[in-house]
C-alpha cells in the first residue's frame, strides 16, 4: 500500500478543493485592496463582508465582532496582551490553565515578567477545569479568564457555558482558544458569554495564515498590530482577502454530518485499539466530552517517537504530543497536567482524524500500530534482558 | 472600452498566475505542518527552506535571517517594538521620519505613550531625508533608526547605503520598511548595513497575508508573537506555507526587465501628463531617485476624489494618497511633509503601474485624465462664478 493515511488533522488539514477554487478567483480577478476607493476595492469589501457574516453566523456573533488575524497564535497573543494592558488600572491578574496552547502559556509567562500575576488552573484526570477552583481563583484584581474550548492534544472539551456564567457573574472577561473546536464542537458566543475567541483557518480545511479574534462589542482591549484603519480600526494591515474568503468557505463546508461521521470513525478506532493492544491508556475523556476527531493513547513500555517513525514508514501520519512542541524533548505539559508519569507521557501518540479519512484507513492504521507496538515492546524487552545479561556478565 | 486599467499597484497587485499555481499544489497536496515529524512535515520543511533561500538571495541576506510574518504591518510593528524593548537598558530613543507608513508612525506614537522618545525627521521637497539631520539626531540613548526604503505615496527612494553607514558608525540599529522597494529598487542588506527590513508579498504580485522581517544575525529584539518554536524560534504560529511559497515565487518572477519596462512606461506617462495638462505638479523626485512604477501628481484647483471617481467610471483604478488612509479626510502626511499646501495635497492622485500595464492603457488614462481635469476645473470655475453672482445678488 503506497497510499498515505493522514491522521494529523490537529496539526493542519488538507485544504478543501472548493476552498482553493474560491481563493483562486480572488487571487486572479478580485484581487483589490479593500481600502481602495475604486471598483476593485468595492468588490474586495463586498467579499470581506460576506465572509465576516458567514463566520459570525456560525458562532452566533455579530459580523463586526469578527476581526481577521494571521491565525490562532496572533489571536491568542492579542487577546491576552490586549485585555491585560487595556484593563490594568482595574487589576493585573489573569487566570488560565496548565493545558493551554503554547501561544497562551508563553504570552502569560511574558506578562508575568511584565508585572502581571497569572494563575494556572490545574485540571482533572480527563483534562477538565474544576469550576469551583476557577471561581475561587477570581479576585477583584482579575481581568481575564482564558480557557481553551477543546484541547489540541487530548481533545477535552470544556464546559464553556458554565465557565462563561462564572466569568459573567464576576465581571471578568472570558477568552477561549477555539482553534480546535471550531466546526467540531458547539460554539455560541452569546449563550456561552464568551467575550473573546481565537479561531484559525488551517485546522478546518481552510488556508494557513488566516484566523480571527472574535471580540464582543464593548470589550476593552488594546491594539496588537497598529497602522492603517483596517478591520473596524482594530487590526492594521491589508486584509488577507483570499485567505479570509477561503476561511469562510471552509466554515461553510463543515457540516454536522462530518461531525457525526468523524465521531463514528473515532469510536471505531478507539474500540479496536483498546481491544487489540494490551497495556494502552486513552488520554482524555470519552464520548461527547471529547473532540470528535481526537484519539490520544499512551502505550506502556515504549516511546511515541518509535511508533511515529514506524507508522510514517507505512505512510501513516500521526503526532507525538502537539506539532508545536514536536521538536521539544520535554514530555507534553498536557499529559503531565492530567497526571501521567514521565514514561506514559513519552509513550503517547495523538491520532486526529479528518472527514476525508475512511474506516479502511483506520483499520489499516490499527494493524500497522499493532505491528509497531509488538516490535518495539520486544525490542524493549530484549534491551532489558541485555542489560540483565551485561550485569550478569559483570558478575563473573 | 469595457476593459479595466489597474494603476494602483502601490495598494496591491494582481497575483501572478504562476504564483497561484505553485500555491495550489501546496494547498492540495503538500499541505503538511512544517513542525510535524512525519513525511508531510518533512516536505513542508523542504519547501520552506527553498523559499527562504530564494528571498534571502534577492536581498543578500542569509536564509536564516528571513523570518516570515503576516505582512508589512506586522513586520513594522515588530521591528520597532522588538528593538525598543530589547534595548531599553541602553536607551529609549528612536529615530524615524515624517513620511513613514502608518504602521511605523502609529507604533512610534504608541511607544511614546509607553515612555520612549521618538524623533520624526523632516524631509526635503523631494521627500529625501537630510543625512546631516539624521546624524545630528542620534544620541547615546538612540537604539533604532527606521527609514523606509521607498515611499508608498510619492515614490522617493532613500539613500539606504548612506543611512546604513551613519547607523553603523554610531552603533544604532537600522530598520527599513522596504515593502514598496522590493524587486523595484536595489536592496542589499549587507552592503547597506541594514539590520532589519520589512517585506510584503502582495505588493509584488504575490499573495496577501504574507511578509517577512529580515533580522540580521545577532540583532537584539524581543519576540512579537509568542508560542510555538517556529521560524528559528523567533515568530510563533503555524507557517503560512502556501503564502511563503507564493511570496518566494513572486520574488523569483520579478526581473530587471520588468523594472526597465515600468520605468519607461512611467516616464512616458509623466511626460504626457506634464505636457498636456496645465497647472500640474509632480510630487516626489525624478529619474532613478523615484520608484519605477510611481507617478504622483497634484492638479491645481480641484480635488483628487473627483478625479478618482471620474477615472473609476472609465474602469481606471488609481488612488488618492495611500490606500491605507483613503477613508481618512486628512491631507496626506507625506504631501504635507514635502511642503504642499492643503489645496495641492487634496488635489493629488497616485498612479502606480505594474508590469502587466501597456502603453496603450496609459495613453487611454492620460486621455480620460485630461477630460476629468477639464470638466472638474470648469465646474470649480462655475462654482466660483456662482459664489460671485450670489455675492453680487446679496449686494442688491
Amino acid at each position: 500500500m503506497n497510499k498515505t493515511v493522514y491522521l494529523d488533522h490537529g496539526a493542519t488539514t488538507p485544504t478543501d478543493p472548493q476552498v482553493v477554487e474560491v481563493m483562486n478567483a480572488i487571487y486572479l480577478t478580485d484581487f483589490g485592496n479593500p481600502s481602495s476607493a475604486h471598483q476593485f476595492g468595492a468588490t474586495a469589501r463586498k467579499h470581506l463582508a460576506q465572509a465576516r457574516a458567514t463566520i459570525a453566523a456560525r458562532i452566533n456573533a455579530y459580523p463586526e465582532e469578527i476581526i481577521f488575524t494571521s491565525g490562532g497564535s496572533e489571536s491568542d497573543n492579542w487577546a491576552l496582551r490586549g485585555v491585560a494592558y487595556a484593563n490594568r488600572t482595574k487589576g493585573k491578574h489573569l487566570i488560565t490553565t496548565a493545558i493551554e496552547h503554547p501561544a497562551i502559556l508563553d504570552t502569560a509567562k511574558q506578562l508575568e515578567k511584565e508585572g502581571f500575576t497569572v494563575t494556572y488552573l490545574g485540571v482533572d484526570a480527563d483534562g477538565l477545569v474544576r469550576l469551583n477552583e476557577l471561581e475561587a481563583a477570581i479576585t477583584p484584581e482579575t481581568t481575564l479568564v482564558s480557557i481553551m474550548a477543546a484541547n489540541n492534544e487530548i481533545g477535552t472539551i470544556q464546559d464553556l457555558a458554565a465557565i462563561g456564567e462564572i466569568c459573567k457573574k464576576h465581571e471578568v472577561y472570558f477568552h477561549t482558544d477555539a482553534v480546535q473546536a471550531l466546526t467540531k464542537a458547539r460554539l455560541d458566543v452569546k449563550a456561552m458569554h464568551i467575550d473573546l475567541m481565537s479561531l484559525s483557518g488551517h485546522k478546518i480545511h481552510g488556508p494557513k495564515g488566516i484566523g480571527a479574534l472574535v471580540i464582543k462589542k464593548g470589550t476593552r482591549l488594546d491594539k496588537f498590530i497598529r497602522g492603517g484603519h483596517q478591520e473596524m480600526d482594530k487590526r492594521a494591515g491589508t486584509e488577507n482577502v483570499p485567505g479570509i474568503i477561503g476561511f469562510a468557505k471552509a466554515v461553510e463546508l463543515a457540516t454536522a454530518e462530518h461531525v457525526a461521521y468523524m465521531q463514528k470513525l473515532r469510536d471505531h478506532f478507539i474500540t479496536r485499539v483498546e481491544k487489540e493492544i494490551p497495556d494502552v491508556k486513552l488520554n482524555g475523556p470519552r464520548s461527547d466530552k471529547r473532540l470528535v476527531n481526537n484519539a490520544n493513547f499512551s502505550f506502556q513500555y515504549i516511546e511515541g517517537e518509535g511508533i511515529l517513525l514506524h507508522l510514517d514508514m507505512h505512510g501513516i501520519a500521526v503526532s507525538t504530543g502537539s506539532a508545536c512542541s514536536s521538536q521539544n524533548l520535554e514530555p507534553s505539559h498536557v499529559l503531565t497536567a492530567i497526571g501521567l508519569d514521565h514514561d506514559m507521557a513519552h509513550g503517547s501518540i495523538r491520532f486526529t482524524l479528518g472527514r476525508e479519512n475512511t474506516q479502511e484507513e483506520l483499520d489499516f492504521t490499527v494493524d500497522r500500530l499493532k505491528e509497531a507496538i509488538t516490535k518495539l515492546r520486544a525490542f524493549t524487552a530484549m534491551k532489558a534482558e541485555k542489560i540483565y545479561d551485561a550485569s550478569e556478565h559483570d558478575h563473573h
